[in-house]
C-alpha cells in the first residue's frame, strides 16, 4: 500500500499512473509498449466482455477467430487503410531462431519468408480475404461476426490501457447486401456501444459522425462515443464504422441478389478495447484510489471483522457467513476478508484504492446489537444498518451507487460543454478543458489549423443536434451546426 | 452440403479434413498454417472455455494477460527450454511498413529492432520474468493465474485444429513456497483436464506420466491424458508441468519464508488447446457428421417443421412456440429452422453433419395427435414423442446420448489397449492402432529406437498402473511396470 497516490490536483498524469499501478490493475512489462494485465485488471475486462458479448449476442452476432498474421500484400489492397496503418506494426521476416557458434541465440537467415507477415493492427483485410470465400448470393448475407483478439499498434508514447503496443478488443465485422442495412448495422453497433457506456461504464457518452480527417482508415463514416474525463479532455472509447464497398473492393468480393445480378457487398466494423478501462478509471475515481461502478466491480462488496480475540473473531465469522449467504443469493460477490496478518485501517484503505462500492465492518458490539457498519466507497460515507434485511439493503444501496456515480459524472460532463463563438473563448475553453461546442466551416484545413494551434481535435458532431447558422470559430466562414473540440487521449 | 463426405474406413484423413471444412467448424487461411475458425467451431470452443474457466475459478485460479510478444534473449535463460521452442517461431524484426518510390508496401530498414521479438510460443519466461516483481516472501505466494491466449508454433505440417502454427489455448502458471505444493497443483489440473474430457467432451482419457523425452522443454515432470481416436492414433489432449525450479533460477525468482530465508520459487504450467476441437471430432463423429456431446453441442436441439402450405406452417409454428418455451426454461438451446429455402431432407441431413444431438421434426399429423418426431444424432434412431412433458423427455434424452457417445468411446478405448510381450506383438499393434502395453527398459535410446522402428511413441507411463515384473519389449532388459506406446497425432 504505501503512502497514498499523488492527487489529481497536484498531477493527474501522475495520478492515474500511479493508480493503476497501486490499485494492481496493470503494470508496465519488459517488452516496450506493451502491459502486463494483472488479474484484478483483468477481472474487470472479463465483467466488460461478459456483458458486450451478451449485448452481440442479442443483436445477432456470433464470434469466430481470424489470422493473427497479415500477408503485407493485404494492406496495399486498400489504398487509405495502408496509409492509415501500415506505418506502426509488428513485421515478422523469420520463422526460426538457432543457436550459432558461441551458444547465442540468434535469428536463422536461412528461415526468411518469402512475403513478410504483419501482426494484425486491425482485421478487416485478412476477414475480407475471407469472406470472399463465404459470400455468392444474397442468401449468405447478412454476416454478422465479431472476434475478440488481440492486436498490434507500433506507439511511441505509450500509456498502460491507454495507448499500448499490444492491446484486447472486439473487432466485430459485418457484410450486408445493401448500404441501409450496413448504415443501420453501424447505427446499432454505436447505440449498443453507448448503452454498455452509460448503463454499465455509468459513463455518459455523446454519440456522433467523426469529420473525414478523424475517420477510420478505409471508412465512409465513422460513428463514435465520446467521453469527459475529469481533467477535461475528450476520451474516444468506441467506434462504429460504415466501410460501403471498400473492402468488397479491395478484395473483390460479390454477391447476387435475387435476380442474379453481381455487386460488391457492403461492410462495417464497431470495436472496443481495454482502453475501456482507462476511460472507466478516469470518469470516476477519485484521490483515494478507484470508484468502480457496482455492475463492473470484480467485488462487490467486501467484509472487514473488528475483533480483539480468536473467539470474537470465530463468532463474527458466524454472523459474517449469514451475510454472505445473503448476498450470494442476490448474485452479488462478496469477499470475507480474515487476514489476521493486517489490521482493519489497512484493509479499508486497500478496499478504498481497489473501489470496491460497498464495505461493511463488523465487531463484537455490532453482534450485540445485530447491526454493521456499511461504508460506500462513491461518497465515502457510513452507516450503521440492522444485520436483518441486510441483502436488500445492499442491493439498493449498490444499485443507488451506480445511478449516483452515472449522475455525478453526467453533471461533470454537462458543467463542461461549453458553446464559445469567438476564437479567444475557444482556446479559454481547450486551455482550461471540456468540450468547446463552436461552428466550424467543415474543412480540413481549418480542423488541421485549429489543432495546429490549440491541441484540440474535433471529436464529434453529435447526433443530437440543433441545426443553428453561425460562423466558423477560425475563419468567419458560415456553418449550420455546432460540433465538439476538445483535447483528446 | 454437396454428396456427402469421405467415410472413415475409405480415407480416415481425408473424413476428418473433409468433416471440418463441410461442418463449417474452420478452414485454412490465406496465411500459410493458420486457420479461420468459422462461428460454428468457435461456438464450440466458447462452450469449452465457459466451462474449463469455470473449473479453474473453482480451484482458486484467477485469469490475467501477459504480452504476445517476448524479447529473444529470454530464450536464452532456460536452457533446454529455448532447445524445445527456438527452432519454430515466429520473430518480428521490424516495427514499420513505409511506400517506396515504385509505391510499393515495404518494410522500413530504418525501423530496425535492437532485439528481435519473439511471438509466444508459450509464456514461461515472459511471466516468470513478471513474477520476479510480484514475488518478494512466501506471503506473496502461492500465485494461482491463468491466461487465455494465442500462441505461434511455426509448424511445418498443418492440420485444422490438431496442428497450426497459431492455435488458442489456455495457459495456468503458479508459483508455489514448496515442491509439494507445486506438485499437488500439478496433479490437481491434470484431474480438472481428465474431468472435463470425461464429462463434457465424453471422451476417456487415460492419465499418466510422461516420459524424459516427451516431457515439456523445461519441466521435471509433466502429466499427460491421453484419448484414443477412431482409427487408433492416441491424441495428446492436455498437460500440466512440474517445472520445478527451472523458471525461477532462470529469472531469479526468490521468496523468503516465514524465517526470512531466501530459496526459489516452485513453478507449474498446464494448458489445454483448440486441438480439443479436432479431439472431440475424431472421438465421436460418423460417416455423416459430427456427433457432438450434448454438453458442448452449440445447438442441442434443431426443430424442422413439415408441411406443404402456409398455413399448415402458421399452425405447426403456433406448437413449436410452446415447446421451444418449455425447452429453453430448461436451459436447453434449440434452433427452429422454418427456412422455406431449404427441403426436410436437406435440413435434416444438415443437421446430422453439424452433430445436433437431437432433432424434432413436426407434421399436420403430429398437431392432431400432440405428438412430433425425436431423432438422436449418436444412434440415428427415431421415436413418436407426446408434446406433453417433452422438456422432461428432451431433457432426460440429452443424459442419455451424453453417457451414451461416452460409454461408446470407453468401450473402444478399452477394446483397443493391447498388452504386448514381444515386439512382433508391439509392431503388430501399433501397426493395427490402438495402445500397445508393454514393458520397457525406462532408457531414452529403446524409446526412440521403437519409435524409429515403428512410429509409436511412450504416450504415458499411467498413474493407475500395476506393478508387474517384466522384460522390456525391444531390449529385454528388465522393467517394472507396462507403459502405452501407440502412434500418435
Amino acid at each position: 500500500m504505501g503512502k497514498g497516490i499523488t492527487s489529481r490536483e497536484e498531477n493527474y498524469s501522475q495520478w492515474y499512473n500511479e493508480l493503476v499501478v497501486k490499485a494492481d490493475l496493470a503494470e508496465n512489462s519488459a517488452v516496450r509498449g506493451s502491459m502486463v494485465i494483472k488479474p484484478y485488471g483483468y477481472a474487470i475486462w472479463e465483467k466488460m466482455q461478459a456483458q458486450l458479448d451478451k449485448m452481440f449476442k442479442e443483436t445477432g452476432h456470433e464470434n469466430a477467430y481470424f489470422p493473427l498474421f497479415i500477408p503485407k500484400s493485404f494492406f496495399s489492397k486498400e489504398a487509405s487503410h495502408v496509409d492509415g496503418f501500415a506505418k506502426e506494426c509488428a513485421v515478422v521476416t523469420h520463422y526460426r531462431l538457432k543457436t550459432d557458434e558461441s551458444g547465442k541465440v540468434v535469428v536463422d537467415e536461412d528461415a526468411k519468408l518469402e512475403e513478410e507477415l504483419i501482426v494484425r493492427p486491425t482485421s478487416e483485410t485478412i476477414i475480407w480475404s475471407t469472406y470472399k470465400n463465404w459470400i455468392q448470393s444474397y442468401r449468405d448475407l447478412p454476416i454478422l461476426v465479431n472476434q475478440w483478439a488481440n492486436v498490434v499498434r507500433w506507439e511511441m508514447r505509450t500509456r498502460l490501457f491507454l495507448r499500448t503496443a499490444e492491446f484486447l478488443w472486439q473487432e466485430g465485422h459485418t457484410a450486408h447486401s445493401t448500404a441501409e442495412e450496413a448504415l443501420e448495422e453501424t447505427t446499432k453497433m454505436i447505440n449498443v456501444y453507448s448503452e454498455f457506456a452509460e448503463k454499465w461504464m455509468a459513463m455518459p457518452v455523446i454519440m456522433g459522425r467523426k469529420s473525414e480527417n478523424e475517420r477510420f482508415a478505409g471508412a465512409i463514416e465513422t460513428f463514435t462515443i465520446e467521453a469527459l474525463m475529469q481533467d477535461g479532455k475528450a476520451l474516444q472509447s468506441g467506434t462504429s464504422h460504415f466501410l460501403g464497398q471498400n473492402f468488397a473492393k479491395a478484395f473483390d468480393v460479390k454477391f447476387a441478389d435475387k435476380n442474379g445480378k453481381l455487386d460488391f457487398v457492403w461492410a462495417t466494423s464497431w470495436g472496443v478495447s481495454t482502453r475501456l478501462i482507462g476511460a472507466l478509471i478516469m470518469a470516476h475515481s477519485d484521490d483515494k484510489g478507484l470508484v468502480l461502478p457496482p455492475k463492473l466491480a470484480p467485488i462487490q462488496v467486501a467484509i472487514v471483522p473488528i475483533y480483539k480475540s480468536e473467539e470474537e473473531l470465530s463468532e463474527i465469522s458466524k454472523s459474517v457467513q449469514i451475510i454472505i449467504d445473503k448476498l450470494k443469493a442476490k448474485g452479488i460477490s462478496v469477499k470475507y476478508d480474515n487476514r489476521d496478518t493486517q489490521k482493519p485501517g489497512f484493509k479499508f484503505a486497500e478496499y478504498e484504492l481497489k473501489g470496491v462500492p460497498v464495505r461493511i465492518a463488523i465487531g463484537p458490539r455490532d453482534l450485540e446489537q445485530n447491526s454493521c457498519e456499511i461504508s460506500r466507497r462513491d461518497t465515502l460515507t457510513k452507516e450503521n444498518v440492522s444485520q436483518n434485511g441486510i441483502d436488500d439493503y445492499v442491493e439498493n444501496l449498490l444499485n443507488e451507487i451506480q445511478e449516483n456515480i452515472y449522475n455525478k459524472a453526467f453533471i461533470f460532463r454537462n458543467n463542461n460543454i461549453f458553446k464559445v463563438n469567438t476564437f479567444d473563448e475557444f482556446k479559454n475553453v481547450i486551455e482550461k478543458g471540456g468540450f468547446a461546442s463552436a461552428h466550424w466551416d467543415g474543412t480540413i484545413e481549418t480542423e488541421l489549423k485549429i489543432k495546429e494551434l490549440t491541441k484540440a481535435t474535433l471529436r464529434c458532431i453529435p447526433f443530437k443536434n440543433d441545426l443553428e447558422i453561425g460562423k466558423c470559430v477560425l475563419t468567419g466562414k458560415p456553418s449550420k451546426e455546432r460540433v465538439l473540440f476538445a483535447k483528446a487521449y
